[in-house]
């Protein structure tokens, strides 16, 4: 199973809207396939210009290790050399925090990652969330 | 004056609302800022997975250079090295023909570009002015 | 659908046999996933040490633009500086030749691709092509 | 003496089978000549995309350094700023972390290595020396 386009804009939309219903700041959201790859990418107004690779190193992470946000930061803090090489390894697009999300089908498979900045980290992934689940996805943070 | 995210919203669907009037394959969109940063950008079902570095490229080099993909293309036509050049200095990232836009205000500023491809580079030209029009803005192709 | 490693493993097999009966230099074979990315890889014996980035390279581009081997060549050949820019955005990572060869599920979704290198462009698609028939599956050269 | 392929597929099945043995996630196993160039890659079904990369990583650094995955990691925990500089050196691609096991003949000459990942790292190194002996070669941890 793949995200489709009109999924991706919806967990987008519902980010978006969880990001103003709990008054965050202007958030940027990025839904990746399975692959790495973006499908979809909206940055509010008022966000800085540079959200999207923010965004996007949050969700490539996870996809590529397999490992969603908080697990990638846990091995940061333990092991700072280790996801600084992974890093190398991924060109460089790696930002292992929260806010980076795996999305599941409901075999449990890996379909993709979604990725938000803009506010806390937490917050982020909180935003995250609403999107994946109002999209009928599961979520991993 | 900058583009909003929801006329970035705006020129993505009407653009792909284009495609499916003209029966093109599946399109990818982005849509830049006057920095070259991304606003927001959608690929549809069944497009291949790498679209969105090509899209970005075409919209990328409009914006860096202040020249959109035609005019883009003929340089490249008449002098490959500049171009490749030119890649050299914006990192690689320059797509270098139709399909790239420029976005302009009502007083002629450059106020980003649009990137399309999918199809034929000609057809990618005519989706994305189609965007920027239902937009209410002037492209340059 | 996705490849399996038992049947990448499949393809790789019978590509090389297929080169051992066709008399052909040494080849190396490599598998990638629908996103781009590798399942599988073997050098046969005696070839030189650079082309698993070959053989990637070949397989690379196919996916990510959705477009074969020889196409890939002949928008090459019509369009040098076209390639070199495609190059760019993927990180140096195409070779546009034959060799590059598209894998389709039966419903003709691109489940990702094969690359072989090692003899004439020509004959590494041919045994990419009977690597892939002899898994069950549709190729595109 | 160099590593054939057929000894490579050795390596790389019997690596496979330990981890199933062990229970252990799916694995991706490269092994790559004195050189540190691939001879033959497999990534179990299950396995995240990105695994190639970090296989290839644990073991680019074994052979390039001449250094296995333990004393690296021993090096990066004490001086995490080598590590990082080595990494620039060899273009980002050395993950110093067991998983990366030399290969060397009865002479003691370092003729390959092979790199696992998918579990912890010292299983991931458990799994390497299982493949690496059922060839009948020596491994170092």
């Amino acid at each position: 199973m793949a995200i489709s386009l009109r999924r991706a804009r919806m967990i987008i939309r519902k980010a978006l809207e969880k990001g103003r219903e709990m008054q965050l700041k202007p958030l940027s959201v990025v839904v990746l396939d399975a692959g790495g790859h973006v499908i979809a990418f909206e940055r509010e107004d008022g966000a800085a210009p540079g959200r999207f690779g923010i965004a996007q190193g949050k969700a490539y992470g996870s996809v590529m290790l397999g490992m969603a946000g908080t697990a990638q930061m846990a091995r940061a803090e333990a092991q700072a050399y280790f996801m600084a090489a992974v890093n190398g390894v991924y060109g460089g697009k790696v930002i292992p925090v929260p806010g980076g999300v795996l999305v599941r089908d409901k075999k449990g498979a890996v379909i993709g990652a979604v990725g938000v900045t803009g506010d806390s980290s937490d917050n982020d992934a909180i935003a995250a969330m609403a999107g994946i689940e109002a999209a009928g996805l599961a979520g991993e943070i």
